[in-house]
């Protein structure tokens, strides 16, 4: 790794912080983050010095306050910039001459509004300094295991009734990383990433980058240990080249899905005056994306799934999907979107076939499942009956990917299907995914049952048969790359590392 | 309404029933239809008379039981029939003599499994009697007002743990119709809109459809007065002059959304291979759904969101939409969507624009905002902002449709901005769909409460966008029919009854 990118390690996990702008008054953001880094050392999570800087205040939430940073007697690593725009160049020298190396500027009113000499001047003072800087007009970080934490949006908001609620939840730690140009969008994810339960590792909001870019950000993420997957949401990539090379370098070690919205004419219209992106053609990210081996994601939705899907499982050798339903109508849903994507659900081998024809004849299968692929094993179904057709299915070496359609509505299905199943799954190499349709408390168990064995499993055909498209066609490009074996055995070590299995 | 269409209403509303097949087995659908109708009666939901036929019970749960429909002594309307295949002419034979006029076969074992014969002997006995089938090979029928419920999937299931769980709930009194060819994926259907609190008026599966098909059903739902909107599962449509004249007949009145599985090559080899279906090209089906104003989603998800967006809004009276968001990005997505559907999101008018310079001005709209459409508050934005900022777009003529992305991350929003957005949406004409991103408390408080007051909420921006493209594509149709106004009006002055609002 560069030097210069090694560096940007300090924004995750700080050996000491000064959180200039930090205040007493409630609402600002300057408190909420000082309070994020005070209640994280308190719990022994943060484990860095943490510093002040205010001018007009003596001690913050007991901890001693600095007038400038320049007078805080020990080293700082890292400074969280949250004053007005117009006294960020200041806070930048003070910075400069304390020999602080990284800086997260939060604070708005720069490019994004028309001031771009004002940003101009504040990239300057970081240059010539050699701070690397985040932001300004970004969210910060979030690191899910270190306690750094700038999210200075409410964790939770008391409605009007009274009734304190959860509002901007922080993810449990996990192996995703978000890298995001938006910091709202990046807000969002982790709302919806907290709530299915998914697990984050760090989160980047860049704002207006004028240092740390996505490029950057990639490259310090393909050493991170943390992360096995990164999402990333852009509006424009301004640094063609080093994107390439860095998305080149890193989705031979780990996938990265890309959100790009600025889609179409008058969505890239949007994006200019959000962020003044200078979006291009769509069709050149498309080819970028193509060429660095990213998955580019359609919608929000499938950004999220294919996200699990990586994290979770191993990439498929194939196109060919196996697909096995107890419910005849989705499993042709699926079948439909495989085809829509380029996926293929072939007709099975006769060999397997004739495996299902056996179970048939001997009871263990119901008389009327079809079986051409889809295998439908009908509203029949038992755990045990899922169990044994998802072994054939596995077996069979033309299936190179399984989507899994467990609707637990039949009668006689219990919950321990899903065991059975990923045990099953447990023992080949071959990714699976798994869906349950419903909103209600069977349904959210099942999938949630899924989820804790690894096999990511969503609540639509559709979206399950996207997340396996995001694993074929990562699995494709490894191949063509010739570090799929590689990518595979790295995935499964560390599988097996973590659920204590010897290999 | 034709003499024998009218009769189908005795499938929801029977004044008398017999199940055949009664039993006391507790894990047989025979009992578990029977104690439906049986706990449905006591709970005084389901009014008419019920009557439990099987040769070899005297009573069943405390309902005397008869050896035959014949020996019944008084009238019965409807009969369901959940015996095995083979007994099901014998027992249509003795429907015939009672003068039985309905008939639900539940039982299976018919053409889905190549029995065409016995399927054929069943349907030629039952037109003979003049008896109107629905099945065989379905769910049935259920009305979540009259209390017929013929859904013999365990409402709860006891898990390995001994917890019990809902498994196939029963969803709330509404207005969206689920017709379904899938019983399994009517099921999951219901499944899925209780867990969101989407109402239903009728659900009907309609299997083998050896009588009653999807082209009656529409025929029937178009007189019902609990239906306003149809959601219709099909894997292929046989009745091709039929349907197109009750699609016709009915999308003037109630909007039709269609999801047909079996798009494409693979999947149409699917859908064969589970129901038989010859499905014939999918290009057929656009055109006809193109036709007959009904509307295809592509995906399940789009189906669930365009029924609820149908049955709470107006349709658009034109193509551009207009956007109001709290956050960038997803501002954008929203863009992109509209623009990949066909709809547009054309720069406001100059007066627009000008109106929301007025307030940025007068301190009431963030500085910073801006407002070419889509109107991005911002993060500092009040629920008065927000307030303010719809009214202008409900205000603007070129404006047809309203998307409000209302994400609650930002540190000054409060929930109440539904209340006023709500409010100001109701003093117009024009349809608003809502979208929150997020999967935690304030995420979910915040969509269920627009979805309680009729704006539809959707957990993405795309899907908000792709809702109010099923609002827009029903609006030009109709405008094409030439009663966009008279459907409009009908559908204000319901909605005004039932908010008891003077018109």
């Amino acid at each position: 790794m560069y030097e210069a990118t090694k560096r940007l390690g300090a924004f995750f996990k700080p050996n000491s912080v000064a959180v200039v702008g930090a205040t007493k008054k409630i609402d600002k953001a300057g408190h909420v983050i000082f309070k994020n880094f005070v209640d994280n050392k308190t719990r022994q999570v943060f484990k860095g010095e943490i510093y002040a800087v205010n001018p007009n205040e003596n001690s913050i939430l007991g901890v001693k306050c600095y007038p400038t940073i320049t007078k805080i007697p020990d080293e700082v690593e890292l400074v969280v910039v949250v004053v007005p725009a117009d006294i960020v160049p200041k806070t930048m020298r003070e910075a400069a001459a304390k020999k602080v190396k990284t800086a997260v500027i939060i604070s708005a009113g720069f490019g994004e509004v028309g001031n771009h000499e004002l940003e101009n001047e504040v990239a300057t003072i970081a240059k010539e300094a050699g701070i690397r800087v985040l932001g300004p007009n970004c969210l910060g970080v979030y690191d899910s295991r270190t306690g750094v934490d700038m999210l200075f949006l409410p964790e939770t908001k008391v409605l009007t009734t009274g009734d304190e609620v959860v509002a901007t939840p922080r993810p449990i730690p996990g192996n995703i990383a978000i890298v995001t140009q938006s910091g709202a969008f990046g807000a969002a994810a982790l709302d919806y990433l907290a709530g299915l339960h998914t697990g984050v590792s760090k989160f980047v909001s860049f704002g207006n980058k004028i240092d740390v870019d996505e490029a950057e950000m990639l490259r310090y993420l393909l050493h991170d240990e943390e992360t096995n997957v990164v999402l990333l949401y852009v509006e424009d990539i301004r640094s063609g080249r080093k994107f390439l090379k860095a998305g080149e370098e890193i989705t031979k070690i780990k996938p990265v899905v890309a959100l790009k919205s600025g889609r179409t004419e008058a969505g890239a219209r949007a994006a200019a005056s959000h962020t003044g992106a200078i979006a291009g053609s769509d069709k050149i990210y498309d080819a970028a994306f193509e060429q660095t081996g990213i998955l580019r994601a359609e919608d929000m939705d499938e950004f999220f799934h294919a996200g699990k899907a990586l994290s979770m499982q191993i990439p498929a050798k194939g196109k060919n999907v196996g697909i096995i339903t107890d419910a005849g109508g989705p499993g042709i849903m699926a079948v439909d979107e495989c085809g829509l994507k380029g996926l293929t659900v072939k007709r099975f081998s006769e060999k397997t076939i004739s495996k299902f024809e056996k179970l048939k004849a001997d009871g263990k299968l119901p008389k009327f499942a079809t079986n051409l692929n889809p295998i439908d094993v009908t509203g029949s179904v038992t755990s045990e009956m899922f169990e044994l057709a998802t072994e054939i299915l596995f077996q069979d070496p033309e299936v190179d990917s399984i989507i899994m359609l467990g609707l637990h509505h039949t009668p006689a299905l219990q919950e321990d299907y899903v065991d059975k199943v990923a045990k099953v799954a447990s023992r080949y190499e071959k990714p699976m995914v798994a869906c349950d349709i419903g909103e209600t408390e069977m349904a959210l168990n099942i999938r949630s049952r899924f989820d804790k064995l690894s096999i990511p499993a969503y609540s639509s055909p559709e979206d399950a048969a996207r997340a396996m498209n995001a694993l074929v066609r990562y699995g494709l490009y490894l191949q063509k790359k010739q570090c799929l074996k590689e990518y595979t055995d790295s995935f499964l070590r560390s599988k097996r590392k973590k659920y204590g299995v010897k290999a």
